[in-house]
C-alpha cells in the first residue's frame, strides 16, 4: 500500500470506536472525495486543536484565552445549582435534554485503581471556592451509576465536606423510560425497588 | 456548542459509518489528546490528499506525478490476469489474501440507474489497450455479486468483445467458508446448488 494513505488509515483507525476497516473506508472516502473535505477537515481539526482550550473555571472546551466559557459567562445559569460530570459529552447530553439550567463542573475523569486514575487527576481543585464564589446551593452529583462513578462522588462529598446551605444530590437510579423488567439486571431492580415511591 | 468544535463534529460526522454521536467521540478525544494526534491527523490528510492520485493505467491510488502505481510497474505482476475490482478497497481486501499475483484494474463504480451511474462514469477507456499492452490471456471480475455488479461486468465484456487469447472469468458464487445452510439466502443457495461439484 502507498506509504502516505497507510499512514493516513493508521491514524485515523485510532481513533474511537473506529478500527481499521473504517479507517481504510474513511480514507478512501477523503482521497476519493472531489468537493475539498479532506482538506476542510484537516483545517477544522487544526483550528480546534489550536484554539480551543478547557474554561479555567469548569473545564468545558471553550475558546482558549477567551478567559470564561459560554456558561459560566451566563449569569442566568448563576442558579445556585452546580452539576458535577465527567465528560464534556455529558455536558452535550444535558443540554440536548434541557433538563438542567445551571452551570456545569467536569472532573475529566473517574478514580479507578485498575486505569491509575488518582485524586490529582481530577479537575477538583477550585470547587471549594466555586460553591463560595458562585454561591452554590445545590451540587449535582451525575456521574456514572457504576461503582467507579459512586467511589469518585463519595471521594469528592468527603474533601469539599459539609458547607453550610449546600445540599449534595444525585441522579436517581431505576427503571429506564420504556424499560421491560426481564430485561433489567438485578442490580438496577434493586435501586429501583429500594427506591421505590408511592403513586 | 462552541463554533469551531461544532464544525470539527460536522465534518467528522459526514465520514463513512461516523455519525453525529460518533463525530462527538473523536472530536473530543482530539481535543483532549496531549499528544499531537489532532495536528498528526491534519497534516496526514493533508499530505495524501495532495500527494495522492489515482494510477493513470489502473486507478489504484499513488503518489501524484509518478507514473505507473507499484502493481502497473511490478514486472513480476505481468503474468497476463488482469482483475476488475469496483474499489481500492477491493485490491487491499485482495492484496490481504494473498489470493491474486497479477494486475488490477479499478473501473470505481457499478452501473446503476438508481445511482445515475453511466457507462461514460466507469473508468474503463484503456482497458482494451491494456488488454493489447501487458499482453493479458484472461480478465477476473471480481464485481460485488449483485445486479449491479452483474449488470456491470456485462457491459464491459460486451465493450471489450471477444479478444483472441482472452478468457473471462468471474468469481465462484456459492456457500461462503464456515456458512450454515440455514443461514444462507435462498439467490445464494440457488447459485451454490446450480454450481455444485462432483467430489
Amino acid at each position: 500500500m502507498n506509504p502516505k494513505i497507510e499512514k493516513l488509515i493508521k491514524l485515523i483507525a485510532k481513533l474511537p470506536r473506529v478500527g481499521n476497516r473504517g479507517g481504510q473506508r474513511i480514507a478512501l472516502a477523503l482521497l476519493q472525495d472531489k468537493t475539498g473535505r479532506g482538506n476542510a477537515l484537516a483545517s477544522a481539526i487544526i483550528d480546534a486543536v489550536e484554539n480551543v482550550a478547557p474554561c479555567p473555571n469548569c473545564g468545558v472546551l471553550t475558546d482558549r484565552g477567551a478567559g470564561n466559557c459560554e456558561f459560566c459567562r451566563d449569569t442566568a445559569r448563576a442558579n445556585g445549582q452546580l452539576c458535577i460530570v465527567r465528560d464534556l459529552s455529558d455536558v452535550w447530553t444535558l443540554e440536548k435534554s434541557s433538563v438542567f439550567h445551571g452551570r456545569y463542573h467536569i472532573i475529566g475523569g473517574l478514580l479507578s485503581g485498575a486505569s491509575g486514575v488518582l485524586p490529582q487527576d481530577l479537575n477538583i481543585h477550585n470547587l471549594s471556592s466555586r460553591i463560595a464564589d458562585e454561591k452554590i446551593t445545590e451540587i449535582i452529583f451525575a456521574l456514572p451509576n457504576t461503582v467507579e462513578g459512586k467511589t469518585t462522588q463519595h471521594y469528592i462529598m468527603s474533601v469539599i465536606g459539609s458547607a453550610d446551605n449546600v445540599v449534595f444530590t444525585e441522579l436517581a437510579s431505576g427503571v429506564p423510560l420504556g424499560g421491560e423488567l426481564d430485561y433489567i439486571d438485578d442490580g438496577t431492580l434493586t435501586l429501583a425497588f429500594g427506591g421505590r415511591k408511592s403513586v
